[in-house]
């Protein structure tokens, strides 16, 4: 294993402002298909999971549960993808890469001076395990290390 | 095919400031593999191409062959990537999804109301043939259709 020993491309996540119409677009424009939605408790996010035909790598899309809009500043838009969407707009929020074991995946980052944004795994999508890393270590790119629940 | 028939994620492609050292952070750090390199005349970018060990969905990496650094603006800093880093520094440009064919794939985006950058497909990495999608249109990605040379 070199480095952190990312296999790929798990998923690249894109926070919405409009989800259903993220979704409709990704899928009926675009021809991405639905595998997976839940909702993210922790961080009071709905996700959805698309895949081409060929499968492989999935496009995520995030959306705040509640959310005021652009601008707002309520108690509900105080999460991080609210966060994002009220400075940036809809636009790509991470870029997520599939590790055997993501304990190791990210010390071996920290060895390498990469900051950690949790020093313990969260629960990811689908039951997987994830750390984030700091995306200033990381040429401006917010990497997501993640271990599937399989 | 449902819409412009997109199979899968071919490729997140990501500007960077400092190309040699994203290429050692992707490689040493998290793991990737390099598995090609070429210089875009046309945007006057240099691209090298990464995968993990599981294949599949790429990362790139691009950089203006000539570029000031943030804040420049000398002729050599027209191009798009470089303006890209001057406005935003290091960050993801683009999401790549392979079609089978893209000028059928970028017709079907017009008809849904998507604005192409380009009329007629251009010359993307490795001879492919690629039309960018409105990020305005896309929710805030810039989506590039992608048709492998072969």
């Amino acid at each position: 294993m070199t480095g952190a020993g990312a296999e790929g491309i798990d998923h690249v996540s894109i926070a919405v402002a409009d989800l259903d119409g993220a979704v409709a677009f990704f899928t009926g424009v675009l021809g991405l298909r639905q595998t997976h939605a839940e909702v993210n408790e922790r961080e009071s996010v709905s996700e959805v999971m698309l895949v081409g035909e060929s499968g492989g790598a999935q496009v995520q899309l995030i959306s705040p549960v509640v959310w005021g809009g652009a601008g707002a500043s309520g108690a509900a838009d105080s999460g991080g993808v609210a966060k994002f969407l009220n400075e940036r707009g809809s636009a790509v929020h991470h870029l997520a890469l599939q590790v055997a074991d993501v304990e190791v995946a990210a010390r071996a980052a920290q060895a390498a001076g990469v900051r950690v944004l949790s020093e313990t795994p969260l629960s990811g999508t689908r039951g997987s395990k994830i750390v984030f890393l700091h995306p200033k270590d990381c040429h401006g790119v917010l990497i997501e290390l993640v271990q599937p629940a399989n």
